[in-house]
């Protein structure tokens, strides 16, 4: 596939992440204004909320879609809507295309907004939130930091993707700050446990998939894809000392429960169709439930830069998504197996994303080896785990011929831990 | 305490679940009529919508608070909008009080709904559900099966309440059947995990607490506590052979995914304070910031009845909430530690409550030590787990002088798996 042409020109940039051949769904502001629904076109974002109004765009011929700023109404409309906007908005944007917006300056000048002057807002409501651990070579470098090399992976690992519930209440769109926590830790050389503000903060690269069709009751892989609607980049951020006192028997929860940072565009499941990929080669086949149906990841560039407070950022890792082990699918379907009810707007975060080589780990934990192995950074400061003050951006790209299918940033500071979270 | 008269006769019976001094909030249906709020007086139930709509409870004088099927706008309201709504009904429903519905023919009839014409239904909407581990005899004699005697409480058990995040798509009220789930396990046996019906299904006998209140950021147990707006008998249906196989590293997931079954009636914490009691003496002190301010547990007499297909119940359990080692008020507390925002709406279970003896055993997997001692039923047969048609019911009162604070059942038929899950 290569490049479709728009009227946008900054949208026909090789290096532009949200050419017309993306079309991401957001949410922004516009100074004062109320937050509405909009799509990435270059450098702008085109006004959905605005266009419905005016009936330049109908989904539904009844009552209004994007009067309210969060995309779950649309995705509740099912594939057939997804499909038929993407077609409408394709057309309403391209070179050459239908002159709704592009032969009507006044329109055109109120339906494009520069993203440099939006502020963006959460895309969806989400509604619960779920985490895996299914990149592999996150969970051997973790498995042989916490169980040593030969228990690495625990046993059920190459069978099920292995998951956790997590707090939908803590997701936060990119650009939110996220302030280092307080929690129980417990010292090695310690006898008891003392309540302290995190040391050992951390990030995860992740990619968060959107589940936008419901379903009560378990669903094929096949179903699962259909029921995706797109993709965000998403950082769990980790307290890595509280995890260690808290985690058995019954896992992760406070850990995990300060902030997930997920990127402002929802990167449609339609965008990456030319960049899906196989999973990696299997030591034991999947039971039938959770097999493969095609090819089931997306070729996506992935990389995290940490820049400490007022410097320069630093690359410290580079990966890409088809290093995960289980798809977003399988996620998906196994996540139904035992009956529970999946809504639109549940975001599945796929667990941390690291590739077999020692600049290919998403997370600080295994980049500095537990903190035994101190990184360098750019600027010559050194980091195990997070500084208050550092700015973490993850970062993503489907690169395809002279195009690329961009995600835009998914950033954070971590603010200093509150003196006294009692204080009132 | 005593039992306040009602005009309501029904509600003045000394083992009545529902006195005036109980009033729990609930949603009902009467035949084919929409879902509505209601209140449970004696064997009736006032219908709070209607009386709002007629203008005899005014709550928000702008704009109604129960044309919604769900108690949630209310909680949303606060704790001054709480404790105005209980003295009114108290005023409209005791013998002698206003006589806005008792003096009035025509409302009376159309207000009062016999329970046993209706059907209850979820009475909030469910934000997000987490569920604890914190009754000591349950963790001591999981931990004993699992981990042995010696290993049985986790090194942190004693200083936190663990706790892990639930699936809040698959909480369902009391009366709904629940299908018999199919999982990954390995029997073992085996070498391989199987995808097969889950061969021990269970209950565990809990408390749920329902925040009313939201929060963003850390907050006290007194803070907690003052959140809190009631509480529900909780079954968190457990798949056992699912757990084993799927549980390391990161705890519980699909076994915990097929449902959590409440009771039907919202137990106010006002209703619940003249039995207000102590929890139990600790070993170690916990940290200040979960420390008890005065009593936070409740003196409530639990009880688990399980009848097979078409024979009589038999009581499998007895316990009592004042088993717990951390109070709800605690649970929520160590909840926010890592400022993860809390909402009007959320779900807590207990964990599984047991006593010291075997009869007070909250779980299948204790009464049966894993599947080792059947137990016998009055009806002569043997159980160690769940079998297809069984029903399952929880029961729970806490008794005062002369009148009790009853809950309402909490129950449950298991229903045979699917033959192919797949099916379509």
């Amino acid at each position: 596939m290569a490049l479709m042409k728009s009227w946008v020109e900054s949208a026909n940039a090789a290096d532009c992440p949200f050419p017309l051949n993306n079309l991401p769904y957001g949410v922004f502001s516009n100074g004062e204004d109320e937050a509405r629904c909009g799509v990435a076109i270059g450098d702008m974002i085109l006004d959905v909320t605005l266009l419905e109004e005016e009936g330049v765009l109908v989904v539904d011929e009844d009552d209004p879609v994007f009067d309210l700023p969060f995309w779950n109404d649309f995705m509740e409309m099912g594939t057939e809507a997804w499909t038929a906007l993407r077609a409408r908005l394709t057309t309403l944007l391209t070179d050459g295309g239908d002159d709704a917006i592009s032969g009507n300056a006044d329109l055109k000048s109120r339906a494009l907004v520069a993203q440099s002057d939006a502020e963006m807002h959460m895309p969806i409501v989400v509604t619960e939130y779920t985490d895996f651990y299914a990149g592999r070579h996150h969970a051997t470098n973790v498995g042989t930091m916490f169980r040593g090399a030969e228990n690495a992976l625990p046993p059920n690992w190459l069978h099920i993707p292995i998951g956790y519930n997590g707090r939908a209440s803590s997701v936060i769109v990119s650009g939110t700050d996220v302030r280092r926590p307080w929690g129980q830790l417990k010292s090695p050389d310690h006898d008891m446990p003392a309540f302290l503000p995190c040391r050992r903060f951390d990030l995860e690269l992740e990619m968060g998939a959107i589940v936008g069709t419901s379903s009560d009751g378990p669903i094929t892989v096949q179903e699962a894809d259909d029921n995706i609607f797109g993709y965000v980049l998403l950082n769990d951020w980790s307290a890595r000392d509280i995890q260690a006192w808290e985690y058995q028997p019954l896992g992760p929860f406070q850990a995990k429960a300060t902030a997930t940072t997920i990127s402002p565009w929802i990167v449609t499941k339609a965008a990456l169709e030319p960049f899906r990929c196989d999973t990696p080669a299997r030591e034991f086949e999947l039971l039938p439930h959770l097999k493969d149906v095609g090819p089931m990841l997306y070729d996506i560039d992935l990389s995290v830069t940490l820049a400490p407070e007022g410097k320069d950022a630093t690359t410290i890792a580079e990966t890409n998504y088809s290093q995960m082990y289980y798809s977003a699918a399988q996620q998906l379907a196994h996540h139904t197996t035992a009956g529970s009810p999946m809504n639109v707007g549940d975001l599945l975060g796929s667990g941390t994303i690291s590739g077999p080589t020692k600049s290919e780990r998403g997370s600080l934990l295994e980049l500095s080896w537990g903190g035994k192995e101190p990184m360098t950074l750019d600027t010559g400061e050194a980091r195990t785990f997070l500084e208050d003050g550092d700015t973490l951006t993850l970062h993503g790209a489907a690169k395809g011929d002279g195009y690329q299918i961009g995600f835009g940033d998914c950033t954070g500071a971590v603010l200093p831990a509150l003196k006294d979270p009692y204080a009132r």
